[in-house]
């Protein structure tokens, strides 16, 4: 092996003793902001206003528009800047629910834990049906019924593997072990050009089914998605009728899944069961726009306070529960990191943007909106002056479990800087860099333009086995001394970014976008 | 030492080499027993109807009938004799919930999980209002807020432990080790004499409390006990006015403890939380009396068909489930034994009686009432002939988790006649024999009457975490292959108590009554 060779080798293996320029991590600072994180945290009081207070936060919903409208008057009691709301673009109409009674009248009463799914209709005031069930939720099977469906309400037969519930034996949370060393997390995307035109066409397709369904007299829909929680907790997200000019056909509703096998069992003894529901919603199409929440600490570099440093959450949630986890969690982290910026006074050489997304539930349409807006499409790669300014976006969206780590997003670059910059949080569980990519949120309409754009890892807890998109989603399902450690880490980060010599390293430019977000589905 | 000594001593070491005369377990029968309780189950049939089919079955309300009239029709068409309803004594009124909507209105809306205690109030009709935190559950409290209490919803301040849910590290479902020896468990026995008054008491300045509150025009309590459950999970119980005369003053409604501490931190920061609800209930009086389900496969031994070997499980149930593990469980696997054994047409020497019981969430009212009447008074030790005629009883009341073992309730010299009749099941799990007693149910007021009363040792699963008095107790919370397992050990403990050549060995007659049942709670 020659010489040269060998050096090669070791500049490969150890890249950070290469970049002697590496601005030093500000040890004292780094202090200041964990004992402001630890002993001073606003967390609980965040948490409960955005959660509690607020409820729901539905994109354009009351509730996503309370929150937002707390979060500003919050921000600016704080002392920060620039703090508002910033249309993204159209969106469609607000839905809440305003009541939700479904409960089994025959072959005894029993009340119901279930909830509408977002965006669908009501019923029109108390309904009485029988249950019938379907093969499949098809055109055909639905004719197999003839004139039968008039007047019931339709559930799906379960498949056999969804009709029995083990014992649960594995824990509901978990944390990644302190030896995990995060090396090889599976990449994970959300939808890639070619999944798109896929499930357009499945929503279209699902449409007409319930359409179909409604023309035949129908008069709801029971479990139109899989139910997947227990012990009365249930799964629910939305319709697609929220844009303009679509009108639900009928109600569906996520029942508890101990609820459905009931139902489903004592339909297939041949025993009539008889549900009476009142489900009622409000519609609002005064404005039908968008909204993210911004605000800002001003950079103070004459040379660099043009550029910037971003991070987010997104602030929209699903209705069933308060959205504590899914992603109140990285709202409160982000706004409770400017908050603690703010307090240091820190003088940041780079301007740093919070920005909390609407409409990511629907497909990431908040920070997508803002990205084409400000730094440019992915559709044709066609950049705004703005990309070359944004030396990294932060996202958090994962629960609300502590930070251990981030995805470098493919980003090989990066990892010394972030190895680095971790070293003061290795004994409160941050350690992983991994190359990895993870997807399904916020950084990737980032990432897509060429920005580098990350997601820290997080310990699971409950999020995906509780929490993620279902009714206990709520304020009692956040660890609030995770989200205090999360909050000093991403202040870290956005800290050391704002004050590094240069900007983050980035990957090269996409050639061609690697993901499509305004799909308009076609109902 | 002396030999005579020495004699002593292995005796009471070993007791069973003393027993030469000992019936040896009929392994061929037991192999039957299994292949027909595993190859042949009827168990899930049973369960269905037992819980899906009937609904709740809280004493004496229609469910409750629904279910025991099922059962004495199953065991007419298996053959078994002398199935029938048999009344225990006086218990009360029926009472059934018609309509349970309880829902948050201001400052958004949210359906709330919610379920009425058992023979409290209804609100006759929909009715709204704000709701009030009480510091505690006192007459001086509803004082200090004067006239503020009329036209409100009354909730009491959880204690601060009970403020926090932590996250679910630990499993909900657990099975004791293959290596637990069971010699070492823990005394548990329900109310002793002295107990009982201290409850009565309580239920008595309880009452008093609930009537001051809706003198003062209070609209409904929330929360009457603790809330312990999570995830949608509620624990809920009932009031004690199902007797004669008593009217409930209140509507009292369990509220899940998300939806509770939401209010909760509500109210603390000023909010004003409006809750709207409508619940009705349905009472009946038409017949107070209680009723057991009684089943018998008759001795065929002149001389010992006279004797009895009795087994059973209680079929009522709290009402926001189904009663699924407490006690349909002990039921399903009673009737699923006595099918076993009349399907393999056994010749049992003594006469095998099954009882299922009502009123034990009342306080082992039925099996109290019925060992009154056949076997005598615990509270003055009169006995009647047939208390001679008893060799055990058998009773199930743990949850749906396999037969680990037996509580000896203190019976020594029963140890070894168990030990060996465990023996064949050794390969499913179930080896235990401990000599300590268990309680809260319904082998109690054999054991208090000096009838050998036993209570299996079973796996906990979800039983005390999740299903034990709560709406998640429901047939999808069942273990199917761990009852079958219990119904194979159940039957071949009965049927072995029916052949063995004498009677099971007694423990000493009690002196004087370590329980009582019949307080007539004064309210």
């Amino acid at each position: 092996m020659s010489t040269l060779r060998f050096t090669a080798a070791l500049a490969l293996l150890l890249p950070c003793c290469l970049r002697a320029q590496e601005t030093p991590v500000d040890t004292a600072m780094m202090q200041k902001i964990r004992t402001e994180a630890f002993a001073h945290s606003q967390i609980p009081f965040i948490a409960h206003y955005m959660t509690d207070v607020a409820g729901p936060r539905l994109t354009n919903s009351p509730g996503y528009l309370h929150a937002a409208r707390w979060i500003v008057q919050t921000l600016r009691q704080w002392g920060i800047q620039k703090a508002g709301l910033e249309p993204w673009g159209e969106f469609g109409k607000g839905w809440r629910s305003t009541m939700s009674y479904v409960a089994q009248k025959t072959p005894y009463y029993q009340p119901l834990i279930a909830y509408p799914h977002a965006w669908t209709a009501g019923t029109g005031g108390l309904v009485t049906g029988p249950v019938v069930m379907l093969d499949t939720l098809s055109e055909a099977a639905i004719d197999q019924m003839g004139d039968a469906i008039k007047g019931k309400i339709v559930m799906v037969r379960p498949r056999p593997r969804d009709t029995v519930l083990a014992s649960a034996f594995t824990p509901f949370a978990t944390r990644y072990a302190d030896t995990t060393t995060f090396s090889e997390l599976p990449d994970m995307y959300m939808i890639e050009p070619g999944g798109v035109a896929k499930y357009a066409g499945i929503f279209k397709s699902r449409n007409e089914t319930r359409q179909y369904l409604a023309d035949k007299g129908a008069i709801a829909l029971l479990n139109p998605s899989r139910p997947r929680g227990r012990d009365g907790t249930v799964f629910v997200a939305g319709g697609v009728y929220y844009a303009k000019g679509y009108t639900p056909p009928l109600p569906e509703i996520a029942l508890s899944t101990e609820d459905m096998l009931r139902i489903y069992r004592l339909l297939r003894s041949a025993q009539e069961v008889t549900l009476e529901m009142n489900i009622q919603n409000q519609w609002d199409s005064t404005d039908t726009q968008g909204y993210n929440v911004i605000g800002e600490i001003p950079g103070t570099d004459k040379k660099l306070k043009s550029e910037l440093v971003m991070l987010g959450g997104h602030l929209d949630s699903w209705h069933s529960g308060t959205g504590a986890t899914d992603d109140a969690a990285g709202c409160i982290v982000m706004m409770e990191a400017m908050r603690i910026l703010k307090v240091l006074g820190v003088q940041p050489k780079r301007s740093i943007r919070m920005a909390l997304w609407g409409g990511e539930e629907q497909g990431l349409l908040g920070s997508f909106g803002y990205v084409k807006k400000h730094f440019g499409n992915p559709a044709d790669m066609q950049l705004l002056p703005e990309q070359k300014k944004v030396s990294a976006y932060y996202n958090l969206d994962n629960g609300s479990g502590r930070i251990r780590g981030i995805y470098l997003q493919n980003n090989e670059a990066v990892g010394p800087v972030f190895r680095n910059w971790l070293q003061p949080f290795a004994d409160l569980g941050a350690t992983g860099v991994t190359i990895s990519n993870t997807g399904a949120t916020d950084h990737l309409p980032f990432d897509a333009v060429g920005i580098p754009g990350f997601q820290f890892i997080q310990d699971p807890l409950e999020y995906n086995t509780r929490t993620h998109h279902s009714n206990m989603d709520t304020y009692d399902h956040l660890e609030m001394e995770d989200l205090k450690q999360a909050a000093a880490i991403v202040a870290a980060f956005v800290y050391n970014t704002a004050m590094r010599d240069e900007m983050l390293p980035r990957k090269p430019l996409p050639k061609a976008a690697r993901f499509v977000f305004d799909v308009d589905f076609p109902l």
